[in-house]
Parts: structure tokens; sequence; C-alpha cells
């Protein structure tokens, strides 16, 4: 199936909005195996969206539009595609009535425009929308279809994983089932040249490789029957994968490394605390993004300043005077004193220097050092995170906070 | 000047990369007074991306590429555009130079390969890459203009900045000065109903309303002969707007909250210290997004559990059994506590819900205090951020930390 994805929206057309959706839905179609050609962004302009949507069809069998569903007059994507299949738009009651829960639900007022809403045109499968007022829909037709989700993002994310992928996947008689990879701390070039052959050769299941972030994601996707099939075919593929790769794998169909921490981190029964000068929270706040994390995690200081460090978390000021606060000397001993002052079973810690401002030629921007300390595991690692770029600030911090979890999820496997 | 965005890459069109690229080469071309009609992603495919260049070439005078100038066989914006203007590639002398300084500079190996980035159209404009191996060029013919420009964000901002817009501005008699109201605290419905009659009349300049993330941006542009014609243009209608908006407005042409909060600070000889529980760490983080924001902040503390609220905090045990760790008067305690361990001259705190999980019918997801504790200013603000949509644990966070921010500056705004 060839498929084309049209997103509609005039703040995607202006820059105002970055077109996230675009890139959802085509992960999305490459897991359902279904090929994507291009992508297009039209402003809220009834004959162009008309002019490409007549495009998008004649070459694919499938058009998934975003935006245009909302109450006001210029959202006008369902009567454009309904126009172009010949369908009249009737009043769907039952859309009516959902669209009425909702705004009883957040307590606002429903107004007569978001009627306009519950308009269907006849035959098309109505999506619920439980995170906002537009219903997305199907319309077929001329052994076409074309899919019609909302723009917000969270909206569309939804209807996506609930409707979409399921109606995708009864079109064909295969089912996909991907498993991830997730490899820490091995470039992309390295972890290519290993395997390569192996990547080139694999057919069911396909093995694809992602670099993002400093991290990088082995996609093994098998296709079967059934996904207990496909899924048995995955198996020996990612067991041999993890074996070659070793100790830089830290997760299978994991979501992230914090969702990996503090998951180790429960089934342990063991707590973690942060001790940060220059990622300035960036680690706490990524630990605390996973839903439960109070269970693992109860105290994070962000030490800036010198003082706060002696102060708080008990360094040394001769260390500080002898080594300065970037030093393994200085990471070791945050990582230690947050460890004592909280009562956790893993201090991490984080000292460099993220720039622009502030290296020298023995420490120059991008040095960071990274401390651990627990009953099992005491060490500090030394990074180097520049490229040499202007404004990396944020991405060497990024990297910095990377690391600090991925060496506390080592930490947490060793108890 | 009506233009088109194309940006060509696999890695987007499989939605592995978002396409960050067209939203921001988007807002140039608005800030620069082009008009966009159209975005588009294709493949790294010569066939398509010829299609879409024809397609793109008719309707308007100027398309803006990017990506496919890399160093790789598939790498072929640079040549399709030359084949479809009937212009040879010839060796560029200075762009070789400059690869090859790019190499040494990084301490890598330049390979045989780079050396294609040096081949370019005759009488093509070259752009240089001071952060990165592949120029950009403006290629021009038939009265149109294609811009190529590199992949990579970082590559393509900083070209896009230095020598995009001076090239487009030489393209046009006149000038465009966009100012930057930001509004924090006043919804965007309030804002519209406040100012609709004023937007519509405006022309020059014009007056905007962009909302995001709980903020909202008025921006008012103005066209003139020169810069300094079109600021004084701008200058009473910015006056205007603020005076109007009053309290509302933290800053005109700041970068965004933590920015303001920094800079002012910084004017003011005054530290801020942060006391988080529901954000984690996430107040901490942005305010040390802010190249230099060690001369305003010492010391976050992230106290998650009650025990360390106690223990590093001093919040009283009995604050904590009687009106719980959501409360205002934890958010005050823990305002006060660490703006006394620090020494800051400004302490805040956040205690709330991020849900999904621990909301009850009297403290349910969303609510969240925010206390601030200082000389002269000493409050607590209760704030209800859940929306009720699943999954807004992320959105409630990144809103509470944005009005501690807030709050933050205007404390500071005091001294």
């Amino acid at each position: 199936m060839k498929a084309e994805i049209l997103c509609v929206g005039t703040e995607l057309l202006l820059g105002d909005t970055v077109n996230t959706n675009a890139a959802y839905i085509a992960r999305g179609l490459a897991r359902a195996g279904v090929a994507v050609y291009h992508q297009s962004v039209v402003g809220d302009n009834p004959r162009r969206l008309r002019e490409e949507l007549e495009r998008a069809l004649k070459g694919s069998d499938l058009v998934i539009t975003t935006g245009g569903l909302g109450p006001t007059y210029d959202d006008l994507t369902k009567e454009t595609v309904a126009e172009l299949f010949g369908k009249k738009l009737v009043l769907n009651e039952e859309c009516l009535q959902k669209i009425r829960s909702f705004f009883e639900r957040i307590g606002r007022e429903m107004t007569k425009n978001n009627e306009k809403q519950a308009m269907m045109p006849e035959g098309a499968i109505v999506l619920d929308n439980p995170n906002g007022t537009a219903p997305g829909l199907i319309v077929e037709g001329k052994g076409k279809a074309v899919i019609l989700l909302p723009g917000p993002p969270r909206e569309m994310a939804a209807m996506f994983e609930s409707r979409v992928m399921p109606y995708l996947s009864n079109q064909s008689d295969k089912t996909l089932v991907s498993r991830n990879i997730h490899v820490f701390g091995m470039g992309e070039s390295k972890v290519e040249s290993i395997l390569r052959e192996k990547m080139e050769k694999a057919e069911n299941p396909t093995i694809a490789p992602y670099a993002k972030d400093g991290e990088m994601l082995l996609r093994v996707t098998a296709s079967a029957k059934s996904a207990e099939e496909a899924r048995a075919l995955t198996q020996p593929v990612v067991k041999e994968l993890c074996e070659i790769l070793g100790d830089a794998v830290y997760g299978v169909d994991v979501a992230d490394l914090q969702h990996a921490l503090v998951e180790e981190l429960l089934k342990k029964g063991r707590k973690v605390a942060t001790a940060e000068s220059c990622t300035g929270g960036l680690v706490g706040k990524r630990i605390t993004e996973v839903a439960g994390a109070s269970g693992v995690f109860d105290c994070g200081v962000c030490s800036y300043a010198n003082a706060i460090k002696e102060k708080l978390l008990g360094v040394r000021h001769e260390t500080l005077e002898q080594f300065g606060a970037v030093s393994p000397q200085t990471a070791a001993e945050m990582a230690k004193g947050v460890r004592r002052i909280s009562g956790a079973d893993i201090g991490v810690s984080t000292t460099g220097i993220a720039g622009p401002q502030g290296g020298t030629p023995e420490k120059p921007v991008g040095l960071v050092y990274i401390g651990i300390d627990s009953d099992v595991m005491t060490t500090v690692v030394e990074t180097r995170l520049s490229r040499g770029y202007p404004e990396e600030r944020e991405m060497i911090r990024y990297l910095a906070s990377s690391r600090a979890l991925h060496l506390a999820l080592q930490a947490a496997r060793m108890f």
C-alpha cells in the first residue's frame, strides 16, 4: 500500500507550529508496512487543499490528513473530502452526543458551531476522540481511502493508535510486529560496521538502525499472519543482536533511559538521588517524567555554586580548591554527598562545562564528569561532549544527563 | 514574492526526524514578508525530487530546499537543481579549501567523497557553512531562484540567518521589522477579545497573535524603506499594546520566561533558588538553559519526598501532617526554606499533583501551588492546570514551571 501525509493548517505553513504529526504518522505507517513517498502541508485554503488531495489520490491508495476538523468556518478538510468523493454531509447523532458530554465533562459551554463537528460524510467510519471535540473519520471510495485526523498532536496520536493502526492491519493479511533494541554508548558508525552485513541480509524480520540524541535504536520488524507468529520470528534475532552488542544494549522495548532506570529501581526496591551541576536539574526532571518516579526518587540537589556543593552536599573545600568544581574528585564527592543526605541507594552526579563560556584549554566546553556512588559501584566517568559547534549548550547538557541516567541504570542492575 | 519549502530526506519521510527545518524557514520567510503556500517532503530519490521541484517552480518565485547536500551518493539535491537550470557542475577551489580546514579543525580525516561537496553549478552563489562541511548555495535562472540549505538544523539555521535573510531583503525595497510582546497569565481568547478590533484594523504595522504552551505572543510587524523607519513605526503600537495588557506583558523582544528572569536578576544583582516537588527539577533546568545563569542561580532542591522537604528545606513535620505536601502552607515553607539555606534573594517553590495517579476529589490532578519568598514579596498561588486529557503529566509540569518562572520574575522586578 502507498500512502501520503497531508497536514492542513496555516499555523504549520507559517512555521508557528512544528509539524510533529507528519513524523508521528510516518513512523506508524512504517510500522504497519505502508510506504510513504510524500508529505505536504497546505494552509486553511479549500482550493489548494482540494488540488493537493486530488494530486495525492492519483498516486497513492491512502491519504492521511491532519487538521481542519475544528468548529470554525475555516476548518474545511471534511467538507473538501466529502465533495471530492461525491458524498453528502449528514448529522451523526452519536457524535453530537459525545461532543456534548465532552463539554459537560470539562465544564465548559458547548457553542452552536461545535455541532458542525458532528456532520459526517455519508458512510464514513467515525473515529472517537476521547481527548477533544473533533472526531476523526475514514472516507472510502473509488478503491482509495482518506483518513482525517484532528490537528492537536495529543488527540491525533491517541486516535492513530486506537483506531488507525487496527484499520491498517485489517487492510492487510499480514501483521507486523516491531521490537526495539535500545543502545547507548556505542556510536552509530560502530554499530553499523558490526551489523551492516546482518542488516543488509535481513528480510523477515528486517533490522533498521536509527540514531538520535546520542542514542541508537535498532528496530527488528517481522511480518506474519498473526502477531504471535511475527513476534516469534523476531525472538531469535533480538536475542542474537543483544548478544553481539552486549552491555551497549540498555533495554528492549523500553520507552527510554529514564523509564528503564525507574523500572529497574522499582524492581529492585532501590532509590536514586541526584546531585547536578552543569545539567541544572535535567537529570531529576527526566527521572520525574516517569509517572510513579516517587517510588524511587526522593531527592535531587542542583548545586550550581561551589558554596552549595560544600554546604548541602559536603564536598570538601580543599577538593574544590585543589581540583576545581569540574573534576573527578568533585563529581565523586557530590555523588557520595547526595546519597548520604538522602539515604538513597545510588547517588549520581554531574559537573562540567556546558558552555558557551567558561572553557579553558585544560577544561574545554563539553568536558563533563559523571559520578556514581552505591554500595556495589563507585566510579567517575569523564566525557567530552562538544563537537565544536556554536549553540551546543543544550545538547551538551542533554547528552550529559543521558550518560548520568545510563550509569545509574548500570548501578541499579548490579544490586 | 511567493515561496515553497521542499525538504529532502528519507529520514523525514519515514518520520525518524521531525521536520523542524520547515517551521524555522517558514518563520523566517514570514519575517521577510515572503508568502509561503506549500511545504513538502520527498525522500532521497532524484526522480521525485525533480518532479517536486518542477511543480514548485511553476507556481512560485523561490524554492528553498533543505537536505541532500551531503557527501554520499544519495545526496542529489544540487545535481538535480543544476540539471533543471541547465548548468554544469564545476569545482569551487575556495569551497574545497574551506571543507579541508573544517576537517583539520575538528581533527578528523577528510575523505575523497567530501570533495563532491565543493562541486557547484556555474554561477551559483555559495553560502559558507561554519558549522559543517556542506556549503549551501543559491541558483538563479529563468526569473526564479532555488536556495539549497544543508539538512542538519544547526547548520541550516546559522546559514539562513547569516546569508538567506540578507539575500531576501536585497530582493525587496522594503525592510520588515518584527517586535514580540510576550504575554503570560491571560488566555488567548481574552487577549483576542480585548484586541480583536485593533488587530483587524492594523495594516502597517500588523498585529498577529500566537498561542503556545500556556503563553501568548503578539507580533507587531512593520514594513518600511529602512529598518530604523520600520522600527519607529512599531514603537507607538508596542507601547499601546503594553499599556492595554498591563502586567500580563512580561517582556518585549525577550527570548522566553527563563531569559527574562535571568536578565532581570542580573540587572538587579539578585539571586533565585528553587525548591521543586512536582516539577522535579524542570524550573532549575529552564533557568540553567540560559548561558550565564550561574550569576543568579546557586542552588536548587528537588524535594520529591516529604522527608527531604523536612530535612533539607526545614518544612515543619506538623505542616506536612496537617495540610499535606500539596498545600499552600508547604509551598510557602519550601520557598522560605530554600531561600534560607541558599542565601538567595528569592525562593520559588512548586508542589502539586502532576498525575496521572495521585489525584483526589479535594486535590485533583493538575492542582499545583507555587510559592515565592523574598524580602519584598511573599505569596502562594494556586493553579489548576489539568484540562481532563490523558497523558498530560508533562504539560502540567511544564505549565507549573512557567508559572513559577513568571512569579519569580515578578518578585525580581519588585527589587
